[in-house]
C-alpha cells in the first residue's frame, strides 16, 4: 500500500538537502549533508545514506526525486554535465533505484524549484513564470504557455550566462559580462575584496543588514545588475512573476528593491507593469520540495 | 463556396505589403503601398484600397490576416501600442471586417512571421524556435514546447530591448545598451556617420558587399553584437533554430557569419552546438505569408 510520502533530494554543488514529504507538502524529516566528496563512489554513498536516514525516520516512502545542478538526459536518467559533482555519465537514476529499492525520478535542480513554486508557491496559477536561484552561481527555470519549458535538449533557462555587459568581467564560462559574473555569492565576495573587505558573501549580507555603508552599496549595485538581467527576461517572456531563490535571499529587499527599480527602468510596458519580482515561497527548500513534487507526479503518471 | 484563397497583410511602420495567397502558400497577387499617412483615416483608406486591389486581382478571397507592429488585444482586436502608426485604440479588426466584408484576423507582425517560418519555412518541425526581424528596429517571435509563445499579455519576444551593454548607448526606449541600439538599420547608419560616411543602411550594405573595408568592419561589429544577443536567447530558450529576417537580410552572411561566431563564443554547450542561425525562408514576405496563414487557420478554427 502506498504511504503517500516521498523523498525529495536537492543535490547542490556543496550541500545535500533531503526531506520526507507527504502529498500536502508537509516536510516530516530532514537530513543535511556536505555533498563534497573525493570521488563518485563517496558522493553516491553519502546520498544513499542521507536518503535512508530520512526514509527510516518517515516510516515508509514510495519514491525518491532528485534535483541535480546539471543537464539531465531524461531518456537514460543521467547527469550530462556536472560542474561541481563527480556524477558525469553515471547512470544515476538506475543506480539509485537499485540501491534504494524505490522508484527514482531525476531532473535539473532549478527546474525542480520552478515546479515547486509554480504548483504550490510564489508562481501559483501563472501561465508564464521564471525562477532564478542565485547562490554560488545562477540556475534558472521557466514556465511558458502553462507548462515547464526545457528547450530542445533540456538545456534552456541558463539565465546566469546572459550577457549584460558585452565588455564586462570574464565569467568562468569563458564569456565576458555574464549576469552570473555580477550577481552571485562569488561576485559579492569579489567586489567586497575590491573594496578592501576580506569577507564572505554571508558576512557582506550581515553587514548590509546592519547598515554598513560600503556593504549596502555593494548589495545595491548587485541588485541593479540583477534587475538589468531580469528586465531582459521580462521583455523576452512577459511573465506574471519572476521568483528569486537561493543563498542571496538572505539579502531580502536590500537586493530585490534595487532589482525591481532597474526592471521598471529597463523593461517595456505592459510587461513591466504586470510582473512581480518575489522571493521563493519555499525559501532554501524549493529544490527539495520540487524534487518531491516530481516524485509524486512520477508515481501518479506511472499508475494511471 | 470557399475560394481557398486569403489575403495576408504585413503592415510595417513605413510600408504595406499585401498578397493574395492560396492554401499551398502560392502568392498570386501582390500590392505594395507606403504606409505613411498623416492620420488614422488616411492609413485605413490606404490599407482598404491595397487589400481590394489584391483581392480583385485574385478573383475571390475568404478572409484577411493582418500583421501589425504592435501589442495586440486579441479580445477586442485592436492595436494597444503602435509606435509608428496612428492606429492606437482603433477597433481595427471590426472596422476592417466591416469595410472589407470579410472575416479579419489580427496579430503582431513578428509573431505572424514566426508562424510562417515555423509552419512552412526555416523553423519547420521545431519544438523550440525564435525569430528576429531586424529593420528599422527589432521584432521578435517565439515557439516554445511546440507552440507559439506570447507571454501573459501577448507582449513577449521583445528581443530588441535586451540589455547587452549595461552602460551602452541610449536606446529610444529610454534604457541603455539595448540590442536594438546596436543592431538595426538605424544603428548601422549612425555608426557609419561616426566613421565619416554619410550613408543609409542600404548603402553601407552595398559597400560591404563590394568589399569596402570600413563598411565591412561596421557590418562585422554589428554581427558580433547580434551574436551576443542571440547567444543570450540560445542560453535562455535552447532552440533548434534562430531565424533572422527583415531588412538586414541584405547583408547575408556578412552579418550572420560574425553572429554565428559570437554565439559559439557566448552560448553554452549543448545549446550552442545544436542551434542553427539562418535567414527566413520567405525573405521579406514572412510577415505577409504568416498573416495569410493566420487567416487560413482562423477560417479552419471557425468552421470546425
Amino acid at each position: 500500500m502506498a504511504s503517500g510520502r516521498v523523498i525529495g533530494v536537492d543535490l547542490g554543488g556543496t550541500k545535500l538537502l533531503v526531506g520526507a514529504i507527504d502529498g500536502n507538502l508537509n516536510v516530516h524529516h530532514r537530513a543535511h549533508r556536505s555533498a563534497r566528496g573525493s570521488g563518485t563512489a563517496e558522493v553516491l554513498d553519502t546520498i544513499v545514506e542521507a536518503v535512508r536516514e530520512a526514509s527510516d525516520a518517515a516510516g515508509e516512502v514510495d519514491a525518491v526525486g532528485f534535483g541535480i545542478p546539471s543537464l539531465i538526459d531524461q531518456e537514460q536518467g543521467l547527469a550530462v554535465t556536472t560542474v561541481h559533482l563527480p556524477l558525469r555519465d553515471v547512470p544515476f537514476r538506475d543506480l539509485m533505484a537499485e540501491r534504494l529499492g524505490l522508484p527514482v525520478f531525476v531532473d535539473n535542480d532549478a527546474t525542480a524549484a520552478m515546479l515547486a513554486e509554480w504548483r504550490f508557491g510564489a508562481a501559483i496559477d501563472c501561465t508564464d513564470a521564471l525562477l532564478l536561484t542565485i547562490g554560488t552561481g545562477i540556475g534558472g527555470g521557466m514556465v511558458v504557455n502553462g507548462a515547464l519549458g526545457r528547450g530542445a535538449q533540456g538545456a534552456a533557462a541558463e539565465f546566469g550566462h546572459m550577457t549584460i555587459d558585452i565588455d564586462g568581467p570574464l565569467c568562468p564560462c569563458g564569456a565576458h559580462g555574464c549576469l552570473e559574473a555580477f550577481v552571485s555569492g562569488t561576485a559579492l565576495a569579489r567586489e567586497a575584496r575590491a573594496m578592501g573587505l576580506d569577507l564572505t558573501a554571508a558576512q557582506v549580507a550581515e553587514l548590509a543588514h546592519d547598515g554598513h555603508a560600503v556593504a549596502r552599496t555593494l548589495v545595491t549595485e548587485m541588485g541593479t545588475r540583477l534587475g538589468a538581467g531580469i528586465g531582459n527576461l521580462v521583455n523576452a517572456f512577459n511573465p506574471q512573476v519572476v521568483v528569486v531563490g537561493g543563498g542571496v535571499l538572505a539579502l531580502g529587499d536590500l537586493l530585490l528593491g534595487p532589482a525591481r527599480e532597474e526592471v521598471a527602468r529597463r523593461a517595456l510596458p505592459p510587461s513591466r507593469d504586470l510582473v512581480r519580482i518575489v522571493p521563493t515561497r519555499f525559501g532554501a527548500e524549493s529544490g527539495m520540495v520540487g524534487a518531491a513534487v516530481m516524485a509524486l507526479d512520477g508515481l501518479t503518471a506511472s499508475t494511471t
